[in-house]
């Protein structure tokens, strides 16, 4: 049973977020609709990204248990079965020893656009809009202060059981313009932390929030009302990371032989 | 009763084209009432390039007579006035003596944007696809040999009286992965004409049409079959040039020079 790799974009607009629910469209339930379709049977779809509504993606990764190797001409088929032409299967490959999309990445990596001062009508469906010039050099040192592994919860809605300690890789501000656009990327981002992140700074860029306040974020132990969380039209995932191929085999072989040792373990102590 | 000079941007895919037709939602038609709501009177406008229905602007430029001169706060009320937010009226100043957003206009300046191999989901509504690899050194080649003054009549659509010679001032293709974008100049273009263009250096990059017969395509009277007139969405008007103030002024004083010495012949004549 090959598992295959499917790099995806999609525009967010017109989806209920990646999530299948149901009664609404989203991208997990178009994308196994169009599956189901081609290969004859149920199939479900494990995601590196779990995206919310209105947000995009040009970078997102899945993958799919499949009976046979898939036929080269797999992606496009797939991207035919989306009429509205708002998600596209880029590419469709047999995915290396040990792959798993949403456990073997290392890195998601997301880009949060801002129109400022004045609205752009050809970017408005992939961009916030604030109405003002912001300060992009001292929203740039809110953001290398946030970088690091810190506990995020002021940043994080709160999930029962999910840790909100999360490595902020990187977390840069380049300026096209009137255009703002954040490049943001960590091991793994709890729910809503990148439009939180983005938030913080915009507060620190209007001048609303001081840089010893944004840093004393990190200490708080809940969701902060110092700045907004930012609207899901800006936000993109532009790339997950994945391990060279031989360290996906070699993960794989460790995890064999340690499921060997408990199955010897198990069977000694019977 | 000061001359108003409006900077304009709009996404033109929920317009039938620019000029204003009784039942369509127009871009003319959306601005002249959003002037007309403001001013508390029917006003019309004019515009430097007449966009057909899907084509984008960043960079449109219009004028329009008013009783005084405008309220600093006039861009941002008439772009309130379009609830869509797909025109937006980017600025509003009082224009130099001799204006006229038409006439005066030295050069418009239009991008076409295709995006190639894989469709991207996020550039659909801003981009034409075409589902191969471009070469695009050929269709470089292609652009290279229409730029100059010649008669155009292969690439427009024929309109009574209307002249079909122009000065292509510049015509080049850029390459961003798979995004091939087309930045084309004239004094000004007729009707299709750089969608015409575009399609025949596509016709190139894809091997169907050669060099030579591009070459051949200038000497011909009338619409070719050669290529494919390019999809709309691709299209955005990016600039309209303008004279220096100081020379659009001295060109008005020559005008009015001129009116008074006829004045002054068709007064020693009767």
């Amino acid at each position: 049973m090959p598992r295959v790799r499917l790099d995806l974009a999609y525009d967010g607009t017109d989806f209920a977020g990646w999530a299948a629910q149901p009664g609404l469209r989203t991208c997990q339930g178009v994308l196994e609709q169009a599956l189901a379709t081609v290969v004859r049977r149920p199939v479900r779809v494990t995601v590196a990204g779990r995206t919310d509504a209105g947000v995009h993606a040009s970078g997102q990764v899945a993958h799919v248990d499949l009976d046979e190797a898939p036929d080269p001409r797999l992606a496009h088929r797939l991207s035919s079965l989306v009429p509205e032409r708002d998600l596209v299967v880029r590419s469709v490959a047999v995915a290396p020893e040990g792959f798993d999309a949403r456990f073997s990445a290392v890195h998601r990596r997301y880009e949060y656009r801002i129109q400022t001062r004045v609205a752009d009508p050809l970017a408005r469906r992939t961009s916030a809009f604030v109405p003002r010039a912001l300060d992009d050099a001292a929203m740039q040192r809110a953001a290398d202060v946030l970088v690091g592994l810190h506990d995020f919860a002021a940043f994080c809605k709160p999930r029962e059981g999910a840790t909100t300690i999360r490595s902020l890789q990187s977390f840069t501000w380049q300026r096209q313009g009137d255009l703002l656009v954040a490049t943001v990327q960590a091991d793994a981002f709890c729910h809503s932390m990148v439009r939180s992140l983005v938030g913080a700074c915009v507060a620190v860029g209007e001048g609303r929030l001081g840089l010893a306040e944004a840093a004393a974020l990190l200490d708080a132990d809940g969701r902060s009302s110092a700045f907004r969380m930012m609207a899901a039209a800006g936000l993109t995932l532009v790339e997950v990371g994945y391990p060279a191929d031989a360290e996906l085999a070699a993960q794989a072989e460790r995890a064999r032989a340690r499921r060997t040792a408990d199955d010897v373990t198990a069977a000694a102590g019977a």
